[in-house]
């Protein structure tokens, strides 16, 4: 569907992009402009703002790989995802698989799709001792994964009235507490080598609480704080640079998790594709770098929302249909067995 | 000490007040600068600059408790404060307690003092049958609690490798889950009676997750979200306009809680006394108001940090000595039995 980030994305491929604007000046001067005339100065200030903020990017990209590339080799990757079994997870683990990388699903219910590549370890990713005793089976039959995609999610649309005891720490402990329990299980042999890639699926609405959401909202505001955390724990801790960790926030993607789910301005809000954000994460692995990753462009703004007077928030959310969109939610037919 | 926050406090009292500003206007003007003086529109535009921050700051009180006052009357509120029998949950249960305020301390470990209006339940906040079991018996004995504090927190300060399940386990159930179960127990009389205000203790590090502090940050992001969604759904969900709801988030308080944590530029980033946050969280609940209080005032530019280029954030970690004043941490001494 046409929404703003094609336009964004026509823009920042073209007049907002560095070797435009760069290429602008020398045209001008061809052209006869003196560099002194109104054209030839505005033309520089239009310049030199597209390149600060494309500095801006780069210096964040370079800084937070410790201003080092790294490679890799994907004969010699094992990539774990967990909740790889549907969703983006699932998409990921097959396209992986496709390209001949050895994917590893952890999830409490089998792929659909077979690949030769991809080996399904049924864990419940929420119980530290499943994902301690799979992982050493891991370990143990393929050596240790050098990539760690943390993904599963549950959501469970309830108020926090109406949610069970259940719900709620179901949903705390898939999607937040898991990431702990793979990290420590994985982590360690990451650092020992300096090598390997730790990917964090949180999502936009990590920004900011919705009702029906509480749980949900609270683990993946939970989530970017634990990558922030694990970033600044391999920089000063460990000295561990070149192990990456990357960001995804996602907005709303298709992947029936929050069907039913509608906001009024899809133009600015647009329901993601489930490749939309699958390639860029395998963008960010095959470089090797890691990356914030916001999608679709509103999420950029979406850190702004608590800076802002709290009557702005209210106004954005009743605006954006944010607090009325679970109203309409099915949620997702046959996810998973044990949470029907 | 002497830091930031006595002048920014002084500014805002006097020359960036819009009492003050107001009356400059007039005061021009009889001292004879005609309206078209550039003295005279200098002077407007800094009072018009002054009225609309202060404007932002009025509004957002107002929306966020629908437009509505309530005032209260003490002698009908019962107070329970989690974690209150020390740090700001002892010293704002004592400080009511003196006031002849009923209030209810839920914690693990009795409190120091002894107090004619302040009951002490032995309850393990992050249990929910205890906090259900407790809550029951208090209703019973007491009635039903009309302000809620959900304060209850604990360190660890390890890294993701060195916290023990249990550690995290501990910190993530004490801190947010315990919000959860508590608000289970006490909001539906709350929202049956349209009045009633729970405090969220959040920090300013749930803007941004801190070395050794992965679960202890990611906690606090989530009671942010906790905050935003619960009042979302009081207003949306049960129409409760008049169930307030106070978000804490502040910066380093000296009650032990972070003994040996130093910070590089202390008249930036001040240590704050135990009094300092109490005493706003009174001025909410006296007024009966919803608030969002930020202490001290460098938490205002928090929410910022992860809307700036990564390298911004980084560079600000490493200025203001963040992911280093763990190292010196020491801990609180002797807070609970039970996590020793």
């Amino acid at each position: 569907m046409l929404s703003i980030d094609f336009f964004i994305r026509i823009l920042s491929l073209s007049f907002f992009h560095p070797s435009f604007v760069l290429i602008l000046l020398p045209f001008l001067y061809v052209q006869g402009y003196e560099s002194t005339t109104s054209e030839f100065l505005w033309s520089s200030l239009y310049a030199g703002i597209v390149c600060f903020f494309w500095l801006l990017g780069y210096l964040s990209l370079k800084s937070r790989n410790g201003w080092k590339n790294a490679k890799i080799n994907w004969d010699d990757e094992i990539v774990v995802v967990t909740g790889g079994s549907g969703g983006i997870g699932g998409l990921l683990a097959e396209t992986l698989a496709i390209r001949n990388v050895t994917v590893i699903i952890l999830d409490i219910k089998p792929p659909e799709n077979e690949h030769d590549n991809m080996e399904y370890f049924k864990c419940d990713v929420s119980n530290y001792e499943e994902v301690q005793r799979v992982g050493k089976e891991i370990i143990d039959e393929f050596g240790n994964p050098t990539i760690l995609v943390n993904n599963a999610a549950i959501v469970r649309g309830k108020t926090i009235l109406e949610g069970s005891v259940r719900d709620i720490t179901d949903t705390i402990n898939t999607n937040l507490l898991s990431s702990f329990w793979t990290t420590k299980v994985f982590l360690p042999d990451m650092i020992e080598n300096n090598h390997g890639h730790i990917v964090t699926v949180a999502s936009s609405i990590g920004f900011s609480g919705l009702p029906q959401l509480a749980d949900y909202c609270a683990s993946k505001a939970a989530l970017i704080s634990f990558h922030e955390s694990l970033r600044y724990e391999l920089d000063t801790r460990y000295n561990a640079k070149k192990v990456r960790t990357t960001l995804l926030c996602p907005g709303e993607i298709d992947t029936g998790l929050f069907d039913g789910v509608e906001f009024p301005f899809p133009f600015i809000t647009p329901r993601l594709a489930p490749l939309d954000v699958v390639k860029p994460i395998i963008t960010a692995l095959d470089k090797n770098e890691g990356q914030i990753i916001f999608k679709p462009y509103f999420v950029y703004l979406m850190p702004l929302l608590r800076f802002l007077p709290s009557f702005i928030q209210d106004l954005v959310h009743k605006l954006s249909g944010a607090n009325n969109g679970m109203k309409t939610w099915r949620g997702k037919q046959g996810v998973s067995k044990k949470y029907q």
